[in-house]
């Protein structure tokens, strides 16, 4: 056992880090404000910050680009990877280096390890035919086009995915989608220009082999983005939440990735290292908001004493510092379980920490917003947008109840089984 | 002890609620719709809304008009009050009437019983010239003109008001005002004409006798509303909370309310049932996402269950049921002791509502957003509203800490006492 | 609305009040001392002592006895009724003397007011037969026996008390027990002569007309109190918690309260009130926890400062203030609906109270445990036993997840109503 | 980075568990059970108990002895160490090992690995004379006697060592002790010959250099076991927690460990990995809770399903999962940076696992306890005594609320100083 980190995960993780503070964050605020300011204008908020290019070009100059794809995607896109040589990190590499990206709102876009399009470019790198690796992973690898996932819908409970009413039918050679999806995160780029869309292609068969993901241009005839949807009101431009309407999409049938039926294996493959990267960005964020709430501490002044000094305003920063610590460590060790065990052998780790990562950044930041008073809601601190984000994440991959639910099926499968046993009856009655 | 309400409170409560299930409720979720829409488009979206006028015609012709003006101000201005006769409610009559409220919005401007009109009115009433009755608070009981409380600042700690850096400097007979506040809520309505403004006159008088309040019409020179400020990404239209710069703002000498330095006396009468309407509203916000929560938690279906029937659902929605109830009757109990025992007699009570009340009203909205899945932090429903409103309640009045300081100080003060009297020392340590 | 006491309510608390601080208070840690002296030496810790028989004689010659019945029992034994004149109390009056009682562990016992004593005489008093009533109802509100409640059983999860495996089998004109209880409260004093016990007669019949409850002379061949069982290391002498076997225990068929089948229909009545005792006197244990964790606070001095003033400890001190304050008024408001609406109209408020009582106390108490260091969980203080008092109360009238299950349930009822009927569903999905 | 246990913790590790696994816990509630029964007969519950001495010389034997010994202690007393070729082990390769010793009451004393003789050892082997280690630290290491620490004091605060009022006065070539001591753990067992007493010598010292720690045998005259304490009902034989009073106790000044005025340094040493030893037992004892949790939620049946499928109890179930993972690789992290970076590198890691680890073992008992019903709270079931243990530790070394403040002061140090650079001033006032 060690807790020090590779040195190549030292290095990542420093150069990133320094990255972020020279050149992200003297210009964070100023890039938010601006994009603020349009939407209040009525201008537009989502055209793309000649900024935000020029630190990505610097970022991806320095290598710092791509760092999201795992050991062993050593093919021919290895020369895209920032990561010299070209081989992928370890998620356990990776994770102190993500950590530093979650610092700030728009460091995973300019390192180019932003989601939604890491997890689409993973399932085309892993499962698209070349013509769509040519086509969209390229093109996205190089930061050219983003992508958007086209899953989550308005009408059912989308936290368990046999809900899906959204169509991919096979009609002949052609694939023909109809569905309203929402959260598609992404959407609102200009650079936006493909979606990975799932839906149900065979409601007859099993319930693993019922749907198909589809890649469609986002310029496709059919394709609507409805409107872009606030998270606790935030619009978090430039990428955004959009709500996508698509009405009779044709696409050649070659369209569907991997072929049809295949979108839940497909989506197992994504959510493993996807889900663990949202954590790994949440430590970061909650380890700025933490900073924010120390600067604040020593600095306000209230009845004659810096706020750390009144109250049980010393041991709520003790608890959020032990909150995050563990936190740190359980993502890390998800990330080495992943590595060593595969998704398979990460089941609990992995919903362990969707289920707790998210709510401890939540009152992380809830704390950091307290201690700065009004501020803290309001617009100028990062705060109220990384309460919205973390709160977000409490959701999006699946609500917290429901990775709560694989942990508890996981940890009782085996006493189930015995007391069946003991019984002599099936175990179907406590594993669910 | 008789926990049922008064005939006159059940009468008033039940008018209210029925005016809002049936003028307001139905047409709500359109007025904010449309609020974001014009937002969206850089319109106006502070722009006075007809339908809402009509609205408050409409309770001010049923007599359900300014309910907030407590008992005991039967002077010539009773006639202003909607309930018949012109008598004020006890805070314990008025506190089932403002819960309904609470449930809307909109609500609490419809009946003319929104803060901070409601304690600006009360000021100008008890410690307003006749001159100040006529210019502002006839207008403001008749719903002309709105208004705004001009105190917290944005550079220091304003939990504690001995802080103050903004200035109202005597000079001849004239009051010269310098400073910049924020969270100055109401002024961003094109009504709002007129700021109650808290400030320094004397930094050497004593600590409670430093500070005036003075009355600024919003359109002299040198007052400017630099922004409207966003709230956890709401703007609270048409309301709003705003940043307003003083700059060199020479006003008669009379605009001083009660003459120079009574400020923190005036507060104290201020703050007293004024921070009571805040948690009686927040009781009914906290029922109606409730509500929502337990429509949802019946008609959306996952895993072949309503959600009520799926992990701990059913358990978090009655610990809310719960939370909800203690609540409230203790907030009926504060406003029972403020009508008993006076301000001075319910300083405890009164400040464990503030303590309680928001971070309960919190956790609800926060159970019925995540019973909403992403839709529920989206702009389909009221709860990104209703908790960005009841987390800012956590700081509005002065953040909870304050309260809990407050309460803490009460209840050891004899313990404290009586350590000291066998110590032979003075009891100054423990109750600070 | 009416927060005051009734005067009737007022007087007897402060009679109990000023009986607990004169005559109990002084004395309580002598003889709980000496209790555990004798249970360390291996003497009998059960037998009874003559300074607490004296304290039950002044009580009751003071009139402070029995004052648990409530109103309406104005019968032949209301002149057993400590209450002057024979007039039970409401719930409501009756609960702040019951919360005064709760501050000690004797006095419930000195009052005649302790558990299962009340209950019992309750059922008796509502359903026994003149002879039962001549036979053991009588020498109970004398106070010259005790009993026993014999409900719960070791084998089965008896928060479903269709899982109830003792039996009462009518044979002719006899009835034969055979079952194993524990938990069976008083069973270790040694005038408890009689027991109440509840068991299955017709295992056939529907569920709520199979159980039968059947008064048992403690003495009668087959019943033995097998041992006297310890609660989180308490045995709580002198009633204590006993485990009993039944072996072929033959009694004439008129031992079965109201005749056989009707359980628990006795058991509904018997536990509204019953457990509202329970709740009534936890707030008075959770109020001599603060005190003396004020008292503590407020003495003792590290770092320089009385403890109340270090970290987070007034934070917490204020918490538990509100705490025990919401949980009054909730106990209060629950006496007042049992009171005005029956049994039937406050289900849903009896089940909140006992679902938010106990933990609420058990959280208060651990404050104080916590702020009296190692000394706090040790013999010197009484809250190693108030926590171990209050923890049993989550468990010992069904535990925290049935009163909540209850409440979810009934809050439920018409949404799932609503949502199958648009459904065109039977309703039973959700309500289970 | 790497996860993986080293081989030789590994080794260990299982072997413990299944000495564990096949001889101590077949017979562990058989022993508890039969001193309970002794004590409940009035008869000695500390004498020693053959079974377990049999179980020590089986330990011994297999090697599985003194393992708490780290690393760097190779000296003269290496071949007392069980751990093959006497090489002390790591805190990080000890850890997994004491997790498991953590499951059972009676297996560090069984391995020889029990507080407080670990900590007495420990300071006996680094600052000792030779004589002392010939005298005590043989026949400990041996496990020919056992030893108590003499540092709580029933009269001050203890948290703060400067409050100590007892003395160590040396008078020539004597020391002569005076003082109360309580909570002295071990001091119940029959072969406790000694205790090492921490007390003032020279109160005009600086608070540093003012105390020292003095052997002493515990059969000397002057020095009284007055009584042993029990802690939430628990007494805890064979070992126990005493009250140990020293009367003018004159013992040779070469009795004072290092020299008069070295207490201080040599607590800090003895600290260090004698707190975290605690936290790794608490994990094995959480674990333990959650294994019974688990057997009993899948094989008891209310409402006609296993506890595990009832209400939220799975999703308590996952957090309890959730919170043991996070705290053993919290715990391991701290040992593996008292490892590498010493007691001083480690400070506010090793705070952070004693604030935390002993809260949440408390939370998992808790629930362990309640999914047990009456049962959990009660002599059958192991949970009462762990609760006990678990809660005892929140005060044990130190109060949560003193390691949180630990923390605090770390964390705020370096902003406190900018703060004050800023300002100009001293950086006191807010790292206290």
């Amino acid at each position: 056992m060690d807790f020090a980190p590779s040195p190549r995960a030292a290095d990542l993780t420093a150069r990133v880090r320094q990255f972020l503070d020279e050149r992200i964050e003297p210009v964070e605020g100023e890039l938010v404000a601006d994009i603020e300011a349009r939407r209040a204008r009525g201008e537009d908020s989502w055209a793309v910050d000649p900024r935000i290019e020029e630190l990505r070009a610097a970022a991806r100059a320095e290598g710092l680009w791509n760092l999201f794809l795992p050991a062993g995607h050593e093919g021919p896109y290895a020369a895209k990877f920032g990561t010299d040589g070209g081989t992928g990190l370890t998620n356990l590499d990776y994770a102190p280096v993500a950590e530093q990206m979650g610092r700030s709102f728009m460091a995973p876009l300019i390192f180019n390890c932003n989601a939604p399009d890491t997890g689409n470019m993973e399932v085309l790198l892993k499962y698209g035919s070349q013509e769509q690796k040519d086509t969209w992973l390229e093109p996205l690898l190089d930061g050219r086009i983003r992508s958007t996932f086209l899953m989550t819908e308005p009408a059912v409970a989308s936290s368990d995915a046999t809900n899906m009413a959204a169509t991919a039918a096979v009609d002949g050679d052609e694939v023909v989608l109809n569905g309203r999806k929402w959260w598609s995160s992404g959407a609102g780029h200009p650079d936006c220009k493909v979606g990975i869309y799932m839906a149900v292609t065979d409601p007859n068969a099993d319930r693993h082999h019922r749907h198909s993901m589809v890649v469609v241009p986002m310029d496709h005839p059919g394709v609507k983005v409805e409107r872009m949807l606030s998270t606790l009101g935030q619009f978090d431009e430039p990428l955004g939440h959009g709500e996508v309407s698509l009405t009779d999409v044709r696409l050649p049938v070659d369209h569907i990735i991997g072929g049809p039926g295949r979108a839940f294996e497909i989506a197992q493959g994504r959510l493993g290292p996807g889900r663990v990267h949202h954590c790994m960005r949440l430590i970061g964020l909650s380890e700025k908001a933490l900073e924010l709430a120390l600067e604040r501490s020593t600095t306000r002044v209230a009845f004659g004493k810096p706020l750390a000094n009144l109250g049980g305003n010393r041991e709520k920063l003790a608890k959020a510092r032990i909150a995050i610590n563990q936190a740190r460590l359980h993502v890390l060790h998800a990330a080495w379980k992943l590595d060593t065990f595969g998704t398979a052998g990460a089941l609990s780790e992995v919903a362990e920490i969707k289920a707790a990562v998210p709510s401890m950044a939540c009152e992380v930041i809830d704390l950091a917003i307290q201690l700065h008073g009004g501020g803290g809601t309001g617009p100028d601190f990062p705060l109220a947008a990384a309460y919205a984000g973390a709160r977000s994440l409490r959701l999006a991959d699946g609500p917290d109840e429901v990775h709560l639910g694989v942990i508890g099926r996981i940890m009782l499968a085996p006493y189930a089984a015995r007391a069946a046993q003991r019984a002599g009856q099936s175990s179907g009655g406590v594993a669910r």
